[in-house]
C-alpha cells in the first residue's frame, strides 16, 4: 500500500544491478525519511551523466570530453598501449602504479553467441592506431578468463602484420579471476612480468 | 581514473543504503553501458518523489496527496486504528489480509538517546484522534523489539484516559524480529490473536 509515486520510485530503483524488490523498498523509504537532499543530488548527477558521458574518441573509455584525461595528458608514454575489457580495469591498473602508457577499452570480450564480434569491441579502431607506427608495444590486459584469452589471441593475430611488439599481462592474476578484483600488488607484478609473444 | 562526471555519479550512488564504493562503481558502469534510459527514468522519479511525496495528514505515511489512499477510502473500518513504526509495515499488514481498519505511522520508535520522543513520533496527533471517540480500538503493532515494546507501553499509558480499547499485536511475531520481514501467515495469526490489555 504505497502511494503511486512511492511505488514508482521503488520500481525505478530496480534498474540498479543487484537491487531486488525488498532492497528497492528499503532504499526508497530511507531516502524519503533521511536523505532527500542526497537523493535530489543523485537524480541530478544521473540525468547529467546519462546525457553527457560518451566514449573517449581515442580509447573508448567513458568521458564527458571527446578525449579523456589520460588520452589528453602529455605525461603519458604514447608508445605503450594497454588493451583492457572495461573502464574499471583502467582504474585497477592505474592504482597498481606500474604503467605509464595509454589504454584502449574494448567494452567486453568476444562472444559470438551474444553477437559481440571484433566490430562491437572497436578492434578495427585499435588496429588503425597501430598503422601510424607510434605504438611500439601493445599490452593485452584482457581478463584471465577463457573469453579474455580468446580475445587477446584474436587481437594478437590481427596485429601481427604491423610488426608491433605484442605482450600479454603476466598470469599473476589468478586464472578465472576478473581484473578489477585483483589487488594492486599482484597487478603490478603481472605488469612487470608481462611475456612477449615469441 | 574515471572522468569527473563519472566519478561524481559513483559518489552520488553512495547515498543509497548498503552501497559501498565497489557497488557504486559497478552500478554506474552498468547504467552507462546497458541502461541509460532506465537511469534517466530513475533520475526523473527520484526528483519528483523527493519534491512531491509528503506525509499523509491523517496517518503520516508517505503520500503525494494530503490524504493517502487508505485514509481517503470509504471502504475501511474507521473504528479500528493500527499503530505501526514504518510505512513498510502497512504493506506487510495489508498483505496479510487480516485488517480492514486505518493506520497511524509513528516513523520510528521512542529513542531518547537519539532525541526521538513522543513529539517526533506524532503521538500528540495520535492522541488527538482518540478524543473524537470514533476510534473504538487502538491496535499497537510496533515491532517486537525492546524499543517497540517500550513505545507500545507509552502509547497504552497515554491513551488510558480516553476509555478506548487498546490491544497489542500477538507475539506470533518472533521476538526481536522486525515486522516487515515476517510472512503473511504469521502476521495474520498475530493480528487475530491480539490480546486486549487487562
Ligand atoms: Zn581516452
Ligand atoms: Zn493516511
Amino acid at each position: 500500500m504505497f502511494s503511486p509515486l512511492v511505488a514508482e520510485l521503488i520500481q525505478g530503483l530496480r534498474v540498479l544491478p543487484g537491487v531486488g524488490p525488498k532492497s528497492a523498498q528499503r532504499m526508497a523509504l530511507y531516502l524519503l525519511e533521511r536523505n532527500r537532499q542526497g537523493a535530489q543530488q543523485l537524480a541530478d548527477v544521473l540525468a547529467r551523466a546519462m546525457l553527457d558521458v560518451q566514449h573517449c574518441e581515442s580509447c573508448r573509455t567513458f568521458s564527458e570530453q571527446s578525449l579523456c584525461q589520460l588520452c589528453a595528458s602529455t605525461a603519458r608514454d604514447t608508445q605503450l598501449l594497454c588493451v583492457v575489457e572495461s573502464p574499471a580495469d583502467i582504474l585497477a591498473i592505474e592504482q597498481s602504479g606500474s604503467f605509464n602508457g595509454l589504454y584502449f577499452v574494448l567494452g567486453g570480450h568476444l562472444s559470438p553467441i551474444d553477437g559481440i564480434g571484433p566490430h562491437e569491441l572497436g578492434i578495427p579502431q585499435l588496429i588503425n592506431r597501430l598503422k601510424n607506427k607510434e605504438v611500439t608495444e601493445l599490452i593485452l590486459a584482457t581478463n584471465a578468463t577463457v573469453e579474455g584469452e580468446a580475445t587477446a589471441h584474436y587481437i594478437r593475430e590481427s596485429s601481427k602484420v604491423f610488426g608491433v611488439k605484442v605482450s600479454r599481462i603476466a598470469h599473476g592474476v589468478p586464472l578465472g579471476g576478473e581484473l578489477e578484483t585483483v589487488d594492486s600488488h599482484t597487478l603490478a607484478r603481472a605488469l612487470n612480468q608481462r611475456q612477449r609473444y615469441a
